[in-house]
C-alpha cells in the first residue's frame, strides 16, 4: 500500500464551520464573540437539538466521517433511535482531530475553568505528544475546536488557544456541548469509534494497520444533571455500542485485538457508568482505562478476510442506565 | 434559554425548491405553469417516485427536517423499509410548515377543487390562527406549497393563493402529490413527527416546551385507490409509528403527555383506519381527532432527563393494512 | 403516464466525479493518468474505504440512486451493518448505468486485461444491445465508467475506451475497484437493486413497468482473496438481500415475477457462492443465470395496491459465507 497523502483536517472543517454559523437560527445555535474569537452555543444559553449536535460530530471529525441519526436495531426495543458513524481515515478522524485529548484549564478555585478540547485545532495546536505517533502537522490560518462544558471560555484562554495555533483569534471558532445538551449528548455518543480507536492505540496495536472503521450506538435520552448525561452516554458506548474495524497485518493480531477491545474486557465492566464513577466516588482516573470502549467489535483482517468478534450488547444495562436518574 | 431568532421558512425552503426543479428529469417530475405559477407533478401525469417524496416532505417541513428512507427495524418483517425523520425546530417544521392546515377551495358541484395547502408558504398566506399561537411572521417574495390532490388547481385559485401571500404568481410554486403517488405516501408517512406535534398541540401542551423530535414510520406499499392509499398511510403512522420528543418543564407534564399522545388512547384505536372510515361513512370529522397521533411515543423531560412511554407498536394491524386493499 | 424526458447519465455524474477526484486524500484514493485518461485506484496499491465505495456506487448509478452505509436489521446479529440503496429510475440507474455490461479485453495470455466496464459511460459507448431496448442514448464530452479489476487497463485499452465514446481521452475517467477492496465490497453490494432489474429483464418483464426500487443488504467483511470476496459478495445479495419494486400494469403479472425473481427460484441456490464456483470448476457460465437476484423481494403492483412477496433471507447462509475464507 502506499502511504497516501494526508488531507488537511481545516482545510476539510472549514466549509462545516461556515455551514453550521449560517445555519445558526435553524440549528437553534447562539453565535457571540469572546476576545475576538467566534463562539457557538449549542446547548448552554441556547438549546441547540439533535441536529446541531450531529453536524458538530462529523465537523469533530474534521469532516473525514459521515454521521447519521436513524434506527439503531441492537438497542433495547424503548431506545430505537441510534447514531451511526463511520470513517475512512478512522485514525486521524478520530486520534488526530475528534479525541478530547487537549487540556485546557484557566484559574483556579470557584471561578476556574477546564475543558478537554477536541476538534481539528488540535492538529494546529499540537499540544500532544500523539501527533508525533501519529506524524501528521497541519497548516491553517483558521481553526476551530468543540468544548464539552456548560459555560463559556474566559477571554485569557481563547487568546491563548489561538496564539498556540498561530492563528489570528478572529479565524478562531469554538462549538460549546454541554454533556447534558441535546448537541452534546449526539456529539458524544458519536465518539463510540474514537473510543475505539483510543483503545486500539491504548493496547499498542499500530495505527497505520487500521484501514476502516464503522460504528453504532443507540441514542441516549437527554437531560437531567451532569451525572445523569455523563452515565448515559457512555453506557451507550460501553453497553450499546458496536465497531467494526478493518486492519491489515497478521490474523493473531487481529484475533487478539478482538479479544482485548470491547469494554467486557475491563474488570469495571457490568454495572451503568454514573454508578462506578460514584463507586470511585468521583476519582475518573481510578477508573479501569480499558473499560472505554465499545460493547461489541469485529476485527476484520483485511489480508486474509478473516474476522474476529469481542464482547456483547447489554441492553439491560443500557434500558437501566436510560431509565435511571442520578 | 434564550428565545432564538427565528429562521425565514421560504428563505430554507427556496434552495431545495430550486434542486427540485432543476433535478425534475431524473426525479420524474413534470413541471408546467398554471397562471403564471410553477406546477410540480409528482404523480399526476408524471410518476416521481420514492425519492421525490423524500425531498418533497423536507421541503415541506421549510428545510427545517431531515427524512431519510431505510430500514425500519420496528416494522412487519415483510416491510422493512421505513422513514426516518427528525428536526431541531419540530414546532416550526411540523406545524408553522409541514401541517396541512390550509384549506383551498375553487368551485362547486363536479367541477369543485378542494386541497388542504401545507409547506413553507402557509407563514406567508398566515389564514391560520395558528400562527398567531406561534407567534410567526414570514416574510419573502417567493412561496411554495404542497398539495395532496391528484389533478391540477383551477387557475383562479393560484392566483387566489399568491394574491394571499403577497406574490407574483411567477414565484409561486406548488408541488402536486397524490396520496395514492410513490411521492404523496412517502411525504404523508413523513408526517408522523407533524402528526405528534399537531395533537401535542390539541391536548393543550404548551408548544414552546417542545425542543427536539424524532420519529420514524414503516414504508407502506404504494397504489390502489384513494383509499388504500389514505388508510395505510395513516396506519403506517397509527400503528406502526415511533416519535421520541424532548420537552421543557415538569416531570408531571410530560408524564401526562406521554399516557394522553399516542394513537391508542383514543376510543377508534383498534382497526384499520380505512375501516374506521368506512364505518362512519366517510365523514372524517366523525373519526375521534385523537386518533391522529404515531402508536409510541417517549416524552423526554429534559429538566429531569427522565423519559416517559406511551402505547405500542401493532405490527399487526400495519401487516393487514399494508396487505388489504380497499 | 407521461413518457418522461431522460436526465443525461454523463451530466449528472459529472459533479459526483469532480466531488470523488477533489476528495482523493480524504478518501484514500490514488489519482493516476494512462494515455490521458484519468485513472482513479480505489483499492489496488491505495487504501480506499467504505465511504469512497459508497461514493462510487452512486456515481456507477449515474447520480440516480441514493447509497447509504447503515443498520442491517435483517442480517445475522454478527453483521449488523448494511447499505440500502433506491432510486426513482431503477432502470436507467441500473441497468443503463450500474450494470457491467461492456465487456473490455486486451492482450492475451499472461499479459492480458479484462474488465466488465459499468457506470454512465455505458451510455456513450453504447456497445450493447441493452441500449435499444432501453432506448435511451446520451450525449456528453465526458465519460466515467467502474472497474472491478485489480490492475490497472494498458494504455491501448484506454484509448479504445475514449474513441469508442467518441471523447477525448483526457475527459475520460476510470474508477478501479478490486472485487476485494473496501470500495469494491460496497460498491458490488449496492448492485442488490441492479441484480434485481437485471433479472426482471432476463425474465421478460417489461422494463417500462417498474417505476420505483429500493434494496438493503448486509455489508460483508472485506479482505482475503478474490475468491472470498466474490463469494461473500454474492452471498450478502442471494442469501441477505432484499428489495422491493414498484411495478405497473396486471396483478398476476406482479405476482409471477414475485415467484420468479427471488435467488430460491434458481436450481443453484442454497449453497455458499464461493462453493457453488467450484463446485463447476470456476466456469461462470456453468452456473444458472437465475441465481444472481435477490434473496427476498416484494413486488407491489401500483395499479391495484397489491404487493406479492418471494423468496425469504437465509442468515445461516450469509453467516457461513462472511465467516468462512477460501
Amino acid at each position: 500500500m502506499t502511504r497516501d497523502e494526508r488531507p488537511s483536517l481545516a482545510a476539510l472543517a472549514a466549509p462545516l464551520t461556515e455551514r453550521l454559523v449560517a445555519g445558526a437560527p435553524a440549528l437553534r445555535l447562539g453565535i457571540d464573540r469572546i476576545g475576538g474569537a467566534m463562539v457557538v452555543d449549542a446547548g448552554i444559553r441556547h438549546p441547540g437539538g439533535l441536529e446541531a449536535g450531529r453536524r458538530i460530530a462529523e465537523l469533530c471529525m474534521g469532516g473525514l466521517g459521515r454521521v447519521t441519526l436513524g434506527p439503531a436495531p441492537g438497542a433495547p426495543p424503548s431506545w430505537p433511535f441510534g447514531i451511526t458513524v463511520h470513517s475512512a481515515q478512522p485514525v486521524l478522524a478520530c486520534l488526530g482531530s475528534q479525541y478530547a485529548g487537549w487540556s485546557l484549564a484557566h484559574g483556579e478555585g470557584k471561578g476556574a475553568f477546564f475543558a478537554l478540547g477536541s476538534g481539528p485545532g488540535r492538529a494546529l495546536a499540537r499540544q500532544e505528544s500523539l501527533f508525533d505517533e501519529l506524524g501528521y502537522r497541519d497548516a491553517a490560518d483558521h481553526a476551530v475546536f468543540v468544548l464539552e462544558v456548560d459555560k463559556p471560555p474566559p477571554a485569557e484562554l481563547v487568546a491563548r488557544i489561538a496564539a498556540t495555533c498561530g492563528i489570528a483569534p478572529e479565524r478562531l471558532t469554538l462549538m460549546l456541548t454541554p454533556t447534558h445538551s441535546l448537541a452534546g449528548t449526539v456529539q458524544v455518543v458519536a465518539r463510540v469509534l474514537e473510543v475505539a480507536l483510543h483503545k486500539v492505540h491504548a493496547l499498542g496495536f499500530p495505527l497505520d494497520r487500521v484501514v476502516d472503521g464503522i460504528g453504532m450506538a443507540p441514542l441516549p435520552p437527554v437531560g437531567g444533571g451532569f451525572m445523569t448525561a455523563m452515565g448515559r452516554t457512555n453506557d451507550a458506548i460501553l453497553y450499546g455500542g458496536t465497531v467494526q474495524l478493518h486492519v491489515t497485518g497478521p490474523d493473531d493480531a487481529a484475533e487478539d485485538l478482538a479479544s482485548r477491545l470491547p469494554s467486557s474486557a475491563s474488570r469495571d465492566h457490568g454495572r451503568p457508568f454514573a454508578e462506578i464513577f460514584a463507586a470511585v466516588k468521583g476519582d475518573f482516573y481510578a477508573i479501569d482505562s480499558l473499560l472505554f470502549s465499545p460493547a461489541r467489535v469485529t476485527v476484520t483482517a483485511l489480508d486474509s478476510g478473516r474476522s474476529f468478534h469481542g464482547g456483547a450488547l447489554a441492553p439491560e444495562l443500557v434500558e437501566r442506565s436510560f431509565t435511571e436518574v442520578r
